[in-house]
């Protein structure tokens, strides 16, 4: 790392060679290896990671669920840590700033998404790993003791906010707040269901009573209920069956027990979501998707969060611990969120 | 009718007894009955119905297509007329007065629907007609010379606003109208894509324009393209095939262009909607129902439309023809609204 300038050379050295973690199949496991990292250009931060998020996408990714891994993956989309050294163009941030790094890296900010401001529907989206950046090169990701972003897909982390409880933020935390703001959700007296109380759910608990609204959690999981209602503030606690939440969507949706009541999706069911009609204009009700969010929404996000003190709850793991993680959130027994102690185990032996 | 309160007593005769067109079977015809029409309670307008638009809703409801037909059926719910006589209570309007009615005529007041000023999707809401009101008496619809309506029903006809070009706003209009408000698609710049240049599509585009929007029809009938973009001011024409577009809702949504596109469904088929999730969060869409809107919305929507000129474009028939309008309208041969004359054809023989 370069904390200065005249220190800039070396850091460029290190750099070249990033410490990592890589899956390089489909096992679920991951080893350490060096991987290159780009020189810090003029708009780009450099930046020494000390936290990363464990996000189920990263299990996914490194199984080759969906089909697209580029092996050697280096996984990992929640990213924080400190600046190292910045190009010279860039004005936004400078050494030793707290800052994150979310879901992309890179857009092509001209369609209409990115002119829309919604530069995560961009559809030449470049994601923090395992995606093609425009030189052609792999991501790679979190998992790695440093990495080399554009300041325009860079986060301030406000005063007050931790780096390891806030690291999560930057994907579960955006993509339950971005959906709350944008269908109009974010209101002090509105009701709101959480579907699922997991690394997504229960910051969307947080956010929703930091926006003042009544919430009610729908889960599978009974005994999730004391945490749910005791120490995450739900108003409310559902026991859903699985057959009844995931493979029926239209039934939460004529749940809704408001008019104009809306349900938004974020996962990805492989099969198409079947629904009534009647369901829909009956009650003028919406079913809507939602994906990550924009940069401009991530750092209103991290702000609010810092100012209600939103955080994930966490549980720290070391760098040798990850393999012995991913088998644990891969059977749902996390709460919330695995968060990778980067800075202080990820380091060169 | 009663213009002037001494004339009251002989007005409460007549109206005790209305004339009306009805529907007494299946068969899609209506021939003249007399009805009763309830006194002019404290809280009630008495109308002089002179304009009603014939809804394809009515056809539905006469032929008995949804099962729930309670016939006599007198249908219409697109009324405008001039009020004759007030209650007591009555305080927004007075004898003489331009006036409408629309699809419903009484809700409980009570529900969260109704407390939230979105008395259109109260579960206790009592149709204009074919419905049973709190007295079990059922509804008889506009396709009369007369009707008695609770004040809050009763929308006033702005200055300039036809009574005849005026009255499908209270179904077609609104129902376009309330949507595109609710969901935030009335913004100069916005581009909207109407499916189905009928009653409703017609003055969507029509409002669409109004609001600034860039308007696309999307029809099964090539013939209407000169009429959308001469006559209506769409800017852009797509042909869609019948299967495309009505069976397969997903198709529609993965054609929104942008991100968080939003679909709004206002008719009901009868089978379930298929769509893929990928097709809403990728881009973070919106599928949505929307039925009529709230009596606020109606008057806002038809000084709007008053301010802007936008009417429906009609073709006025008399109640004699009531019958073959209804067979043009099933062809689809209506362009866009029938209304019928009431105040010159319905008249005792």
């Amino acid at each position: 790392m370069a904390p200065t300038e005249s220190s800039s050379e070396q850091g460029r050295r290190k750099q070249a060679l990033a410490l990592a973690l890589a899956a390089h199949d489909a096992s679920g496991r991951v080893t350490r290896i060096r991987i290159p990292r780009r020189d810090t250009g003029d708009d780009d931060v450099a930046i020494q990671i000390l936290y990363c998020g464990i996000c189920h996408s990263d299990l996914h990714t490194i199984k080759n669920d969906w089909r697209n891994a580029m092996y050697p993956v280096v996984p990992g989309h929640e990213i924080a840590g400190l600046v190292t050294e910045v190009g010279k163009n860039v004005s936004k941030f400078k050494v030793g700033d707290r800052v994150g790094v979310g879901c992309m890296v890179n857009t092509c900010q001209s369609c209409e998404s990115c002119k829309d401001g919604l530069e995560n529907y961009c559809s030449q989206i470049v994601f923090t790993y395992n995606s093609r950046d425009g030189d052609g090169a792999v991501t790679y990701g979190g998992y790695s003791d440093a990495v080399v972003v554009n300041e325009r897909f860079v986060v301030r982390f406000p005063d007050g906010m931790p780096l390891d409880g806030g690291a999560p933020l930057l994907c579960a935390g955006i993509s339950v707040y971005a959906p709350m703001k944008h269908h109009g959700l974010n209101a002090p007296g509105k009701s709101v269901g959480i579907v699922g109380l997991g690394g997504l759910g229960h910051v969307a608990v947080k956010f929703a009573k930091a926006f003042g609204m009544r919430v009610t959690v729908i889960s599978t999981s009974p005994e999730k209920k004391e945490e749910a209602v005791e120490k995450l503030g739900a108003d409310a606690f559902v026991v859903s069956s699985d057959a009844d939440q995931m493979k029926h969507v239209h039934a939460p949706v004529s749940w809704a027990p408001q008019a104009q009541g809306k349900m938004i999706l974020l996962g990805l069911p492989a099969k198409p979501v079947e629904i009534s009609a009647f369901a829909l204009v009956g009650g003028g009700k919406t079913l809507a998707g939602s994906c990550m969010g924009s940069i401009k929404d991530t750092q209103e996000m991290i702000d609010f969060a810092a100012k209600h003190g939103v955080t994930a709850d966490i549980e720290l793991v070391g760098a040798e611990d990850v393999d012995w993680a991913m088998e644990r959130l891969a059977k749902g027994e996390v709460r919330y969120r695995f968060v990778i102690d980067v800075g202080n185990t990820l380091i060169a032996a």
